[in-house]
């Protein structure tokens, strides 16, 4: 495991705020269009965060319409809450229609664990490769034990303790990443080594909000549609996410005017803000093969 | 095709903010009770905005209740994003109860175009006879191609490029409107002529807050229950939708803040407010058989 | 029908603000989650104002999950809105599982009455014994209607011409709150008895906003796993609710700006608001037998 500072040109190894900041603006240039599969809960906010944050979405969940709109679409969405037979049935015709055409794709394996059906759909999803997987820790360790690659571990632990799961998905997926007190994001790099990151900041009234987890998922499909490099795309995304939650929770009174200040916030953070305000920690880097 | 100022008595041909507020006052009188089938994304705000501007709700779009329900509405909304199978079976027994007891109904083609499922339901249902579509103009001109009825036009383009398909729904539905930066509404006249209008003002985070053009499809129902004159009635609910938009961007920050400043507009609009605010434009008007 | 003050040891022989306040302790020190299966409209609502005002939920309403995840919540809520076929089949599943653990369930009947297909599953749900029916006068009134042992009503009365619904109800649940300009629970006490009390407070504007009685339902069911009693914990859930709303409206300027002062004010509202603002009146107190 190599140091992860930078390589012998000079470039990080890792993204940082530059990088963050340069995705957002891809991210602003592209207005990418997201095709949300996701949890009923979520389906007022999702959409919501992406116009603010500059992307686009549409909610099309039959079976009879996610492989058709996938096609045209610029990245993919999969939320397992609220799976009902038709949005079940509809995952996979979306990821099939994103994999045949090369679009990235997010898995975010919501309540996955204690519950059997959604347990088992996360699990073939997860090996159809997803592009990221985003979702709390103790999902993420769910998933990954439920493929038989890694052990469960107490659900109210942090994204420390999911990295063993997490290293453990990375078999199929490019990258993966945990939102928490403090969020982690572990993938494959550009240069075919892999690391792992911390972004800080945030705020504790994300997790007084309903759907705010889902709708990070779907920040990281808008995102992985404007910036080639995965990685670099799910950290811009949670930066993105942690820097206009900060700003938002400087202006409200609570939970309930949190809400539309994120909103705002989202859409008001720039470039400079990313670059100024986000928190982005390299925590370790290793070359292909080291892992 | 006569000139759209007045008839010999000196009465406008075509509806003006005037109309438009004696039909809110009717909207307010009556509080009618909209039956929305609606997407999954607009079940938290379509609500919210018909119950700020003075009508109610309620989404009830099961087969096994939505044409009971309908006979009891004032009006009925079919909206097409999200069509499950179960709302999918719901929408023809709703419009039956609508068209039976002589109620009006509203057809929202979302997303119509590209996507078959929902293009061959969307077709069906125009053909019942809405008493009002209303769309985006990619929508408009994609219902008005699959009916072979006229021919798709490249989908970013205003609502100008949209008025033969406008006029090629007219044909079954009563009136037809299409949302844009001006909205523009055509529709059958009390006197037997059709007329086209424009609807300016507005704001353009109307575009970044999800399902607020669903939820003026539901407010065009509202106002069809209250006000006689379809024409007058669609173009009075895009009237108070751009004089409420107009008002809450000037006291929010961003299109998290606009949410909540839009439906306090919605509910704070009166009629005086549409008079002095409004800008409803005659475009043309065509007295029966010049069309 | 004895006097409903106080017992010979000098205890309140009905629950008042005192008791709601200590209920709120016990919620806020529990976090209780919720399990909902709820109508898609309030999907988006009732999550944040079970957080906002102190404790969790998830949406889980697929009849391949209902029954497992009802076994590990601390409390499940069935509300009738929208009940596709999916729903329909989870709510016995999910109130199986509740029974079978001694937890408690709510069930709200929305828009029981004019619709035979909820009807028939709110009657057969009503009989499997819910810790609490919490509806609006109408329903409740239907309900009980439905179920042979009252008489419909018109359903424009309010809570007090429910009084004779409410009390048929309770051959089945231990409690039954009634929402309208004034709030009426009825319920068993720890004593033995059976009391009335009407909680006063709210704010006219939680009638302009959608699913707020829908949340309302789930705050019951919240309180119900956090406080043994169960008239205490309704009582405390609809007073919880009537000083964040009288709190909300002073700081608002509609219909859209009182939904985030109304989540903040829910987790603002501590035991000492619930003490100097709550108004919670005993209407009468009914020994056993005496009823």
């Amino acid at each position: 495991m190599t140091s992860f500072g930078a390589d012998v040109s000079g470039q990080p190894l890792l993204p940082g705020v530059d990088a963050a900041a340069r995705a957002l603006e891809r991210l602003r240039a592209r207005t990418p269009l997201v095709h949300a599969l996701t949890n009923t809960p979520s389906a007022g906010l999702l959409p919501n965060v992406l116009l603010a944050a500059g992307a686009t979405t549409a909610l099309v969940d039959t079976p009879h319409e996610a492989g058709v709109f996938a096609e045209n679409a610029d990245a993919v969405l999969v939320n397992l809450g609220t799976p009902t037979e038709e949005r079940t049935a509809a995952f996979p015709e979306a990821v099939r229609s994103a994999r045949a055409s090369g679009r990235p794709w997010v898995l975010d394996p919501v309540g996955v664990g204690g519950l059997p059906w959604r347990t088992r759909t996360a699990t073939e999803l997860a090996q159809l490769g997803p592009t990221a997987v985003r979702a709390n820790p103790s999902e993420i360790t769910a998933l990954a034990g439920s493929g038989a690659r890694g052990r469960g571990v107490d659900s109210s632990q942090g994204s420390a303790a999911a990295e063993p799961a997490m290293r453990a998905l990375l078999a199929d997926a490019r990258t993966v990443s945990a939102s928490g007190s403090v969020d982690r994001a572990l993938g494959s790099t550009a240069s075919g080594g892999t690391g792992m990151l911390r972004v800080h900041g945030g705020s504790e009234l994300l997790a007084r909000v309903s759907a705010t987890g889902c709708a990070l998922g779907a920040l990281c499909a808008a995102y992985l549609a404007a910036e080639p490099d995965p990685l670099t795309a799910v950290v811009a995304a949670h930066a993105h996410y942690a820097v206009a939650a900060e700003l938002a929770e400087g202006t409200c009174r609570g939970p309930g005017t949190f809400t539309p200040a994120f909103l705002d916030a989202l859409a008001l953070v720039g470039p400079e803000q990313i670059r100024a305000h986000g928190h982005v920690e390299p925590v370790w880097y290793a070359e292909a093969g080291e892992v």
